[in-house]
């Protein structure tokens, strides 16, 4: 059992208020007495900040969860299985949309520093962001990474492989004779984009086939994006036999530009995206996909804030889930005569 | 300019403290002095429940947008509209997902009351839920309605004429020579359902078909009860020229049925759907669909909430927007010989 402020107290024989002042460094305490108390804490291995934290903060039971795009459609997932555990466990979530922008996250974040939200799970988007650090480290906030990382601190984190991932769709294609395979993905500066990227590689390394940078063509990530990649090609005269997009829109965009083109899909180009989502499954023929395990990873992530705000450091800071591909018509140009 | 707290107190003579306990009935004034500033305040015609909220709560410069139903796909355009007027005025606003169920909507209104936000946008959902009203009616609440309806109070409102859409909807349909429609919808309970049976109706009405209660159907709304509304009126017997499905999923689900049925869309069967979003347009064939003004709404409801805030009530109480339709290929069996 956890040490509490009160047991320092107590071993200390001083008041509550004057621990969590020595441990939060604030004024008004003699530095005598501070360091008996620190001396106390030492010794009994004892996580100063989230008690303190306890101390201090007011509970609002109210949990934040950051996205960093609201049309990403595997995000309903996420953001259901999330909003179970936390119910369960009496916190209610409000959603903050960052639109990836910096300022905007900051924004939202700032609610976990004010109290006004107990802790923040903080979705996807770009590399270690500053803030997320500093905020981590005057560790008085209460913060899950979900599919980002963070590599300096150790903030819990849940993700889905998607290295893996990508290396799953490549090998797929690979798997179906061939070997000019484009990639069409969104911008290597953020984690998740950079990951698909070292799988794409990977899985043609293991497989005997040369990179062809002509065939990786970053974007913005938009379904405009993804029509105007599949232009973009053809106006070099780069012909891939297949496309692995790495997400949704990415996939419907290129998609449709293929069939613009009054080329077929699969005969002509095999296409891959990355994602079980609604629009995946939509899409004529429906596509071949990565699909990521989305209920387990918001499950995993409400769980570790919940334990975080109760003290509780999970058994794993950075556990990685594995994507399995989820094979559909659009990869497969003779599926039934098999 | 309106009348301030610090007007009427040295109107009265009495300190603003004292105004301000006397406009909210709290105790603490004398039966005289109550009497006093309340004639003061009804001769100046001043509103005293917003002035005092804005003496009592402290500001959290936070909006709450509640959502019946985050899988919707209209509603990132909402979103982003709301969200942008939000910035620019100084609010952060924060996204509740209530899943159209009252429990989770009584507590994320609870926010309001508790001053942890400073008002909300309630988006969608049944009618007039209790709560809303008494909310509304204890008036320390500042909140704002889209396409929702509250009849037995006045609480600012945006909306959209989906009657007129339906209608719209319909009347296309009934344009392609197709005098039997199917209505694929969702529960009549909700305000937006109701408001669409009545559009169609009256499309009908007045275009002198008589109303077939067998060719409508009422589901729960999602893609696979699309689905399985196409295989019950099979099964019934009931073969219809054309469909107006309400909403994108059930669209969805509908076409996949009409296809897995080995039937040709427009040719078989026109369809017609509800919502311009990427859902509609990524279907093959496109879909024709009445697209509503998501982003003026956003805007307006937006404004709408800020100016409440600041005081201000909305020149239109209730402010209806018209949808519009647009025609693609799952409506016109031979638009290109036209």
């Amino acid at each position: 059992m956890p040490l509490t402020l009160k047991d320092i107290a107590k071993i200390a024989g001083v008041a509550e208020s004057t621990v969590s002042r020595a441990i939060n460094n604030k004024p008004g305490v003699g530095e005598e007495t501070r360091k008996k108390i620190l001396k106390i804490v030492e010794e009994y291995n004892f996580q100063p900040n989230k008690l303190a934290q306890g101390l201090a903060k007011k509970q609002t039971h109210i949990l934040a969860l950051l996205l960093p795009d609201l049309s990403n459609p595997n995000y309903p997932t996420i953001i259901k299985s999330i909003e179970e555990v936390a119910n369960e466990n009496g916190y209610q979530v409000v959603l903050c949309n960052t639109d990836n922008n910096p300022e905007k996250e900051k924004g939202y974040l700032e609610l976990v520093e004010r109290n006004q939200v107990d802790g923040a799970i903080v979705v996807g988007g770009e590399l270690a962001d500053r803030h997320i650090l500093n905020l981590a480290l005057n560790k008085n906030a209460s913060l899950v990474l979900v599919n980002r990382l963070c590599e300096e601190l150790t903030i819990p984190t849940v993700l889905v492989d998607s290295a893996r991932g990508a290396y799953l769709a490549t090998e797929h294609l690979i798997d179906q004779g061939i070997s000019e395979i484009a990639l069409i993905m969104g911008l290597d500066r953020e984690f998740l984009e950079s990951e698909k990227l070292e799988g794409y590689k990977q899985a043609l390394t293991d497989n005997g086939i040369e990179l062809n940078e002509k065939l990786i063509v970053q974007t913005e990530g938009s379904r405009e994006a993804g029509y105007r990649a599949f232009l973009e090609l053809m106006k070099k005269g780069v012909t891939p036999g297949g496309f692995f997009a790495t997400s949704d829109l990415l996939a419907a965009g290129l998609v449709e530009a293929i069939k613009m083109g009054g080329y077929l899909i699969p005969e002509d180009f095999s296409v891959v995206g990355y994602g079980d989502s609604l629009v995946s499954s939509i899409i004529t023929p429906p596509l071949t996909v990565v699909a990521e395990p989305l209920t387990r990873l918001g499950k995993l992530a409400a769980r570790n804030l919940i334990n975080l705000l109760n003290g509780k450091q999970p058994a794993e800071i950075i556990k990685v889930l594995n994507p399995s591909i989820k094979v559909r018509n659009s990869s497969t140009p003779h599926i039934k005569d098999k």
